[in-house]
């Protein structure tokens, strides 16, 4: 036995090497799976259809706070299931619920069923299934979602090419000022937010808004796709990793709420926050230079928001960030991981 | 506010009525769900075959004991999923798995992804999907399984008439004797078992050995089916009752394991824990009287040991348990509820 002080400190494992160390070998001849490296399962389904499946699970403490409003972490719940379906090209179908529950108390399973059913209405999809089980830790809520698509047309996360252009929809950053400002509200005054302005950063961590209209625009339209959960910068890394290219954002071309500018206006600092903060549930997707137009019309007569912020290039060069003047940003880190 | 002692103690929630009040209206439209009376949701296929899909999340705590090993949680975590298959007549096809975690030790996810392994080896499906959180609580795995069948195939819960015959698989009540040894060892001496048995009770808790050949089986000759998971008499009510059937079990028909009946001779009151304690994770099924002896043929040939412990009879007579004598048992409960 090593010596107090002395033993070698185990190296935490990140996610990631996780996945590639004890899973990756669990989906090996599968190839639904895709390795495990993207988001999602792909099944055959009836007719010319494919089913994608994804599962992300919320726990207290990590992805919402206890004293969250019932309604608001259901939301999230499914909210953050769909943003994978999305990313993949895949409309909402269905989904099938784990729920650990602490208690079963009548006023908060009811305040959850409704927050459920506003966000099944808002995405198109509908229950099918679920198993609940009570807990004495905290409560978490794992959800599987199923998506569907025309055969062949899922959208991977490493189908990107060196020279195509980098796009998000939405705004960025909105809901990782949004969840300091839940955990710090006198932030509010500091960077001189008014009360809706600050109700609409929270807004934004609580009930994430994934672009389901785009769905259909990318299968046709993007090569590679995935959805922004840990932070700008870390999934874009992820999508230049799966695809073997770098690339380079520009964190000026960056599409930021007005909440969001005045917020770093006030403290520049919070551009870290804003690049690798994570829970915006928007997509970053790669549109070849031949499709932008299109790209870029089709999203806007689906009502939903695209911005070019980058471009792809070798592999050589990594992933960067640079500021309007071409020079390298650098942060402490690129996204949230959940053991680092 | 009431005084502390005056207040009106908020009666408890089953899971069953946490389902029927909160989560059923959200299922409400889809076909698939069953109005989420079934285990499981059934979704078309490729070709001419339909998905069952079906979640259950164990929790530590709960389902198993903090100090199990890694391999036999993995295990179970699959096997009660595969057991909700089994008993719609599905074969495994693939799984999701969903991770959450107090700390990412390597050797104990080693442990977790060895017995996964073994598991998916046993039950004849892969991974292709997951999630992986961590969390200040105790650990929570939840996983969705997927199954294919023939279209129109899927053995309903409810499909059950007045006169068919009740059958189980494997034996029952191996699993809730192994718990109690688990968390009770000086029981072996008092149920004058040797170190065999016991380490067999115990390893039918932690290791639950769904039927998996009999899948093909019920879907042909079965008229309803679930899997007895919270406890034989409470999953037997569960199948009276979608079917609009009562029943009656025979305490002695009974299919018992060695160490079962000897547990049971020295303690004639684990009867209760025997016929309501649960985890057995094996098949009780309706079979009408013309397809018994094709059956049990069948089974015995896939290798699977059925035994006829009753029958269906009118609704008006409710589900009851005799003993030889024709005397009915009566039980403080059904079956193991988690919110009760």
């Amino acid at each position: 036995m090593a010596e107090a002080g002395t033993g070698r400190r185990r190296p935490a494992l990140s996610e990631p090497e996780i996945i590639a160390r004890y899973f990756a070998p669990l989906a090996k001849g599968a190839p639904e799976a895709f390795g495990l490296k993207d988001d999602a399962a792909l099944l055959p389904f009836g007719g010319d259809s494919e089913l994608v499946v994804t599962t992300d699970t919320v726990v207290q403490g990590s992805h919402f706070h206890a004293s969250d409003a019932p309604d608001d972490i259901a939301y999230k719940a499914l909210a953050v299931n769909v943003s994978d379906l999305t990313a993949k090209g895949a409309e909402p179908y269905c989904y099938l619920l784990s729920l650990v529950l602490p208690h079963a108390d009548p006023s908060w399973l009811s305040g959850f069923s409704n927050g459920l059913g506003e966000a099944q209405e808002a995405f198109g999809c509908k229950l099918v299934g679920g198993d609940t089980t009570a807990t004495d830790g905290p409560l978490c809520i794992s959800l599987t979602a199923l998506g569907r698509l025309p055969r062949g047309k899922m959208v991977p996360r490493g189908g990107a090419k060196a020279g195509e252009h980098l796009y998000v929809s939405g705004t960025i950053g909105d809901a990782a000022l949004g969840l300091q400002l839940s955990e710090e509200p006198n932030l509010a005054q500091q960077w001189g937010l008014d009360e809706d302005q600050a109700a609409y950063l929270t807004g934004r961590y609580r009930r994430p808004a994934p672009p389901v209209a785009l769905a259909s625009i990318l299968r046709d339209r993007a090569s590679a796709a995935l959805d922004i959960s840990d932070g700008l910068l870390g999934d874009a890394a992820k999508l230049c990793e799966a695809s073997g290219v770098g690339g380079e954002i520009q964190s000026h071309q960056l599409p930021l709420s007005r909440p969001a500018r005045q917020a770093l206006g006030a403290d520049a600092g919070q551009l870290a926050s804003i690049m690798t903060g994570g829970d915006d549930y928007q997509v970053l997707a790669a549109i070849p230079g031949a499709q932008r137009e299109v790209f870029e019309a089709a999203a806007a007569g689906a009502g939903v928001e695209v911005r070019a912020i980058g471009r792809l290039t070798g592999a050589d060069s990594g992933l960067n960030a640079v500021d309007e003047s071409g020079a390298r940003l650098q942060f402490k880190r690129l996204s949230y991981d959940h053991f680092a």
